[in-house]
């Protein structure tokens, strides 16, 4: 299997020259689009959507017929994993995902175990498949999960909380049985991401949505090792190819040289964080992905090409190898226009021309 | 006025020597506090509690009367300037506190003019001076405001926000409206906090509780710049004593150095930042406050006594001067049981002894 016609984004990733930064979007394939919300509709639920290779592969790829994106992402929920792990995940009409059975006994946790995923989540593999043939080999498509933290906080709660005081009152008192849940489920993470490398997934991500709201000590012990431990076990593509990974902790920027030493090749960047400043930090020894603020996209178009060309200008000239994927610092607001979409990668396309290869800088 | 026969808070401020680690907490009068409910129930309603100065005062007082704490921090609301302004604070039912008219359109922003806080604001200055008399010099009493980018974030949304789109909005479409009300509220806030110290408060804190979801050069322009002006501007004592100020950005972690050099001599740090590193960052300079992750209190006594170590372990040996105020990473759940409070602030003031003075470290 060849590489993708347009491999800008694995080639970013790998820190090898490109000819300008590419670009994909958290959540691109979202609500802002109006053949999303149709695909939906016809869909059913959200739940549905995901569960339905057809439908994900078709979400999947409205974003890339809109916009010159570099890479695709598969179209499936985080809690998918603690779904086939017997949770019973639902979405209450107006609120966040639910679980039927949150995990709170200690029995429980000691019979929690990880799913086969070519068997409990063959829906996904099902879209991973689909998602590429109908790409053509034309970009790459990423395959992606929750962390294990992430998982769990959704595992323990029973879904989205203010404080998280359900798990961290177990982390502070039983950080045991916190420690068994994280082993199952970082098991189930790298199984999940395993068999959408072998379905045909190209790319890794780790989205670590809240391990940003620990204290340090703990967003080591309890989320980056165990992200370590799935990364560390990620496999070749069938054609023997590495499968580049990238891990982004939400409110994680205080403690970048820790995530860029997992063994990542790319780590993802909120909108708080200055990306210059970040590589210099950590830019010799991985990619950064990011990391415009979501809410920029509601500003003028003048505005939002400010801010694009603000993040590249930041990042600089990428002398020798390139090592930035541009994408925002979280995902796409469902209230964004998408004509705003439009402005921000015809601006990152051909602004960031100036920082590549034999050109000077802009400006 | 002499100093407070407890002076320990404001000599950690200074970075002076002390005999332990004094300690207090954000939000100590509280909801966790039955007292404090059975107070706030009589005045009818929160706003009418921060409204009448013997009520104010009252709950003030009521922590320092089961707890051996360091200081007294006003009771008040940090919406009171905008208030103030005409923005007319309520708070809905089971909702948190909403402006009746939000600032939106260009007349109002150049309408809006700093109050004068002896006129308008006499009900904190009352209870201001009550409290002092009240706690007759026995520790030192700590004014408080929010920062100006906070309160024009609650000024411009008209409550609080997910995604604090309509501010930030304007921040990237229409800066110079922005810089209008910063510009105002900066002056708004520079007086209320003088008028306190001028009615008796011994220290002032500054609480920026949104400036952390800003990009890093928004951060900078849009609220620790104007932060920085008020801490430039404020008034020592009557009896010409410099009033220590204390700066909190909750998710800073990131610009402590740059929030370290606006002249303030504390910083505040949330539960994510590790003391240690803060100090070998920053603790050369000024001192820090910090940094429990609140949610640790609902920990068994063993847990709570355990992280209030590690926060007091991270921190390390005082040598020479101090430079640490204990305190939790942001305010107290009204959740948490009060004898928890009583496992943290006990283990505080013992352990920390084997850290100060001519005392080797404890372990």
């Amino acid at each position: 299997m060849a590489r993708p016609e347009n491999d800008t984004f694995l080639r970013a990733l790998l820190r090898q020259p490109t000819d300008y930064t590419p670009t994909w979007l958290m959540r691109q394939a979202g609500r802002y689009l109006p053949e999303y919300c149709a695909t939906r509709k016809r869909a059913g639920s959200f739940l549905q959507l995901c569960k339905s290779p057809a439908l994900a592969c078709e979400v999947t790829l409205q974003p890339l017929a809109r916009y010159p994106l570099d890479a695709a992402i598969l179209f499936s929920d985080i809690l998918t994993v603690p779904d086939a792990m017997g949770l019973g995940l639902y979405f209450a009409e107006g609120e966040g995902p639910r679980f039927e059975r949150p995990l709170r006994e200690e029995w429980e946790i000691r019979n929690l175990a990880a799913p086969d995923p070519n068997a409990h989540l063959r829906y996904v593999m099902d879209a991973v498949a689909e998602i590429r043939r109908a790409l053509k080999n034309s970009v790459p498509l990423i395959g992606f999960s929750g962390s294990p933290f992430t998982l769990a906080c959704y595992m323990v709660e029973g879904g989205g909380s203010e404080d998280y005081r359900t798990i961290k009152t177990m982390l502070y008192s039983r950080p045991d049985l916190l420690h068994r849940i994280l082993d199952v489920t970082a098991t189930a993470v790298t199984d999940y991401l395993n068999a959408q490398i072998e379905s045909g997934a190209q790319a890794a991500m780790v989205f670590d949505t809240w391990g940003g709201m620990l204290p340090e000590w703990a967003y080591k012990e309890f989320s980056l090792a165990y992200m370590e431990r799935v990364i560390a076990n990620l496999k070749k593509t069938q054609d023997g190819e590495r499968v580049p990974s990238i891990v982004f902790t939400k409110g994680g920027g205080q403690w970048l040289e820790a995530i860029a030493a997992i063994g990542v090749d790319a780590v993802g960047l909120d909108w708080t964080t200055d990306i210059g400043a970040a590589r210099r930090r950590i830019g010799d020894r991985v990619a950064l992905q990011g990391n415009l603020d979501p809410v920029a996209l509601f500003a003028s178009p003048e505005g939002i090409a400010c801010e694009a060309k603000r993040v590249l200008d930041s990042f600089g000239q990428h002398s020798g190898n390139s090592g930035h994927v541009f994408n925002l610092g979280h995902g796409i607001s469902q209230h964004v226009h998408p004509d705003s979409v439009t402005v921000l990668i015809d601006t990152v396309r051909q602004y960031s021309r100036g920082f590549h290869g034999a050109f000077s800088p802009p400006g």
